[in-house]
């Protein structure tokens, strides 16, 4: 997506080892405008797949998500970090990794707002190495509705997640993937 | 905003001690088309008053807030609730305590993304104590930026939040009011 790449190299900054900074834009502050014509390319992409739910995780891919929900008329469930203090319905659980935060967390979503007849696209702002698209596809699994695909703002592709994801035959829709990023700039595959 | 209210009618559920469950379509599930018409009217509400951020607190103001700021055709921040490894700016930073969860936290915002000459618009899902928005406004006054005033979703009247700012001359504009929880009925005011 040309608006979205552009956006990267005007504004991204690169800071070490693979690491791309977009908070100007995506993940501290957001461009409202930008997550509504990214929200309206995933509803393009997955358009006649009748999705049913938009599933994201906490905290930073909402923004996005929501504008997906809404360009697909389908209501977005979030998936959270830890169990909150209201939440003592049952419940399908992951697990993730975070590289960055060097940390194992479990992400959950209530077993009331997913069920088999549930098409489901996962919406996240980065994919790197896979591991929060596996936790919530471990409960998409658990809850036994059906994984549409996975819309992604940003895949670093020299990073093993959108390869292995392909593999197993999910549909991965990135909107910009990063072949590398080197000497303080970014390369698009 | 009757629209809201009888979605609070129809699904909200009374757990206990003046908690109401709103999780089937404001704070967990999410419906992208409320969403949608309550940034409208925040944005109608605030409308002239020269907006130019919209503030939030990760993760369940996000939806709202970003609605919102597409609204007012103005960039979204949220604060955070850690300093994320990847943010070695300068930041902002707020003290929350959040009584459901029995915990102090504190929440930044980059230095980066507010300045003197910004105007401020506080979005959050709930009012009740108002300790999240308390945290926004010292962030606020940190960067010398101006707060305009602070629109919420559903604001529990029966906690103290919401009145104590008013007493201070801050503008809270509340889609929602809720009176009292009991006998498993919402009572707005």
């Amino acid at each position: 997506m040309e608006l979205l790449k552009r956006k990267i190299q005007e504004e991204g900054k690169i800071i070490s080892e693979g690491i791309l900074k977009v908070d100007s834009f995506l993940n501290h502050q957001i461009d409202p405008l930008l997550m509504q014509a990214m929200g309206q390319e995933f509803a393009r992409r997955f358009h006649g797949d009748k999705i049913t739910k938009v599933l994201t995780l906490e905290a930073s891919g909402i923004a996005i998500a929501i504008m997906t929900a809404l360009s697909l008329q389908v209501p977005l469930i979030f998936a959270k970090k830890r169990r909150p203090s209201t939440m003592n319905d049952e419940a399908f659980l992951g697990h993730v990794h975070s590289f960055t935060k060097d940390e194992d967390i479990d992400i959950m979503v209530s077993a009331n707002f997913l069920s088999p007849e549930d098409r489901v696209l996962i919406i996240d702002d980065f994919l790197a190495t896979g591991e929060a698209a596996r936790g919530m596809i471990e409960i998409v699994r658990q809850s036994g509705a059906s994984i549409i695909g996975v819309g992604i703002v940003i895949e670093k592709a020299f990073q093993e997640g959108g390869k292995s994801l392909r593999e197993e035959d999910i549909r991965v829709e990135s909107l910009a993937r990063i072949a590398k990023l080197e000497q303080g700039r970014v390369f698009f595959l």
